[in-house]
């Protein structure tokens, strides 16, 4: 490096020590001369802002940065706020308050985003500082930085994700291990894959986040979560996973993003996927995103979506960018260009699909005829059905799975509210949407 | 955007006005408005260097920018120069006159990269300016990028990468077509996925070369081709994916670097890997790399390896920060930080793996015990032997097939050596690495 500028540090406040926190202290300590290297200047963390100053923290982690009081982290003279605190507050109102002090941001905040995303993208664009988060989604996954950099020039036609690593870990438990979804959910928790409550994750609401925050910068729309139509994976049965397979499928929790050009259809939900896709190996806690650029075609990255160290390397990559464009008298950077609007969203039942439907029936005569000419009826057409097994005793229910060409979801959702009072139907007629993927 | 400071344009000299070329000259006219944006100033071209001025160009192309002289290109006072016209020179002449006078320099030059780039990157870096080179390996994939920025605080283990559009066109057609390795090359060439002299390709140097230019960000290496063992796909038969598929493989042409602390290990060659891989459905011209970083876990990118757009947008995308770098009066930023050494490189001989062999051999009594005990006296222990179908006549040969434990490569070369002279032998012993990634 023969043109150096700046020999000044920059000065890191970062909020929160905890697990992310703390591998955000030690690559910074580990790396320091490489970290020096590529930003053009070294970065020294100046205030740590914690809960409880007594509790044990990682050894690179020196005693007199910590602090309890935010003020305090903000009476130095930080360049750079990290964020990894998470919840909305008082995450957003310290965001907002070094925005406007013109700090650069730098946070892993997913709920945050998803809330006020677009909000604090516009005040940090307002301010001409960075605000940086690509560790706010998919963990360490470069999604954020590829939608932001990589296809500026490129127009997003749609977005499929496996962004919620709980989900998938038990969806690839109870394909390859054959188990309920009660007792993958259970190993799950062992394993420190689940929270003990597990609803944000299994009911998809975690999902749902990521995708605000990618919609955001794929489509350049203002969405809020309760927005996007969300299911979760509790209704996937054994039953699903050994007639996916018969059909050549495999089932995976998906986020699904695509641009209609006049609007947006966004929604979240267990699919059946063809085994033979990219994103049909992505299992355990790997999460991956699909992105179709008009230009670019199709473009999937995988990696771990969670954990501590794959969290720490994105948030410390945004810190160098940051960095690098604040002592480059050009901060804002991160921000610029990414413009967000109200888009219209297309309603799930105008949504065009392929779809799986269970009905389990009685064991009689007539019943199929019956479920087919309630689909014809509502213009549905059928690829396959399958009956399979015979009911041992006269009451029992047997499955009837059927194959539909692709339709709009409300078309199918009339059939099967129609089949579904039928006599014979035990339980209501259950539908998985098929994402040729 | 409230505290612009550069009004002035970015001004944008282009070699080469072939289809790469011209997928950029459209996609900045298509994306103007964003794109500037972006940058927080407009792009403009100034020159466009070609062979032919009578050529018909992308309507989008103006007559005035077209010159045959590159010292036209030269004397308009450009920003940025932009090469994509491959090839040794006078791309390299270019490139570093262009560095001389201080300008950023965009290259898709992957032959250029993998010959020079540790001296191309030292002279920039020297220079204060930018070199960016997102689309010399893997057109539209994110790969440098990725490397180059989210792992800048990580430590890359392991580099696995499919990088060869042809060669995994014509595996995926084989596996899934059952057509000889001919076939799917005429097929190959057919759709214009191969060259008419496609040597390049399918014996692996076009992999190679793309490896050099990985390992040079990845383990901080200066690697020549001529370094790296190299093999292609031509001896990869039916009877190889029938086996590989019934032990549970499959077959892809990989490029793999390992870094191993004090030295390095890399090599191009097929291979199996597990049908569950998250690399094996990466099928047709599709291209992919797994890094694996030590914080960051594995981190796989997809997508089109190929092709005039993706490889425009992804060119485009590094004029965008160079351009960026050039206006923060920051410049050198894409380079900085990226220092390469000669490191020891760990012979073939030393590399561990398992291994598939195949041997043909006659048909008679004996022959499964010499090769086990071949095997056996060089150290080789086998996992699986698999000895499939009898001869029609006495002299017809039989195929054995066998997967080994983990061992040194050197020591089954030893054995296949020997037993290769043994008399019951059908020609020579094959040998497949399997990489469990």
């Amino acid at each position: 490096m023969s043109k150096e500028r700046i020999k000044f540090p920059v000065r890191i406040g970062l909020l929160g020590c905890g697990t992310v926190g703390g591998g955000v202290i030690r690559l910074i300590a580990e790396n320091q001369e490489y970290l020096t290297s590529r930003v053009g200047a070294p970065l020294e963390i100046r205030r740590v802002l914690v809960r409880d100053a007594e509790k044990d923290r990682v050894p690179e982690c020196r005693r007199e940065w910590i602090t309890t009081a935010a003020d305090e982290v903000f009476a130095k003279d930080i360049d750079v706020l990290v964020e990894v605190i998470g919840g909305e507050e008082p995450a957003k109102t310290l965001i907002e308050r070094a925005i406007r002090e013109g700090k650069g941001v730098v946070t892993a905040n997913k709920l945050l985003l998803a809330k006020h995303g677009p909000a604090l993208v516009r005040m940090a664009t307002e301010h001409g500082v960075d605000l940086a988060f690509e560790a706010s989604v998919g963990g360490g996954i470069p999604i954020i930085r590829t939608l932001r950099e990589a296809l500026t020039s490129d127009w997003v036609e749609s977005v499929h994700g496996i962004l919620n690593g709980t989900c998938n870990y038990i969806l690839t438990r109870m394909r390859d291990g054959k188990v309920s979804f009660d007792v993958a959910l259970g190993e799950a928790q062992a394993k420190g894959y689940a929270e003990a409550d597990p609803t944000l994750d299994v009911d998809g609401h975690d999902a749902a986040q990521k995708l605000c925050v990618i919609s955001m910068l794929a489509f350049g729309a203002n969405v809020h979560e309760s927005d996007v139509p969300v299911e979760g994976i509790r209704l996937v049965d054994q039953l699903d996973f050994r007639f996916a397979e018969r059909f050549g499928y495999t089932i995976k929790h998906l986020v699904i993003g695509r641009d209609l050009g006049d609007r947006i259809a966004l929604r979240v939900h267990p699919a059946l996927i063809p085994k033979h896709s990219v994103l049909a190996n992505i299992d355990g806690v790997l999460n991956g995103v699909l992105v179709v650029g008009r230009g670019l075609g199709p473009c999937l990255l995988v990696g771990r979506g969670a954990g501590d160290m794959p969290t720490a390397v994105s948030v410390v990559a945004d810190i160098v960018d940051v960095a690098r464009s604040k002592i480059g008298g050009e901060p804002g950077l991160s921000t610029r260009g990414i413009q967000t609007q109200d888009r219209a969203l297309a309603p799930l039942a105008e949504v065009t699909s392929r779809f799986y439907l269970r009905f389990d029936v009685e064991d009689r005569p007539g019943v199929l005829g019956k479920i087919a000419s309630g689909l014809g009826e509502a213009g549905v057409s059928i690829e396959q059905m399958v009956q399979e097994g015979r009911a041992v005793e006269v009451d029992d229910a047997v499955p009837v799975l059927i194959i539909t060409h692709a339709c709009r979801e409300g078309a199918v959702r009339a059939a099967l509210d129609s089949i579904g009072r039928e006599v014979f139907m035990h339980g209501r007629p259950r539908l998985l949407r098929i994402e040729d993927v």
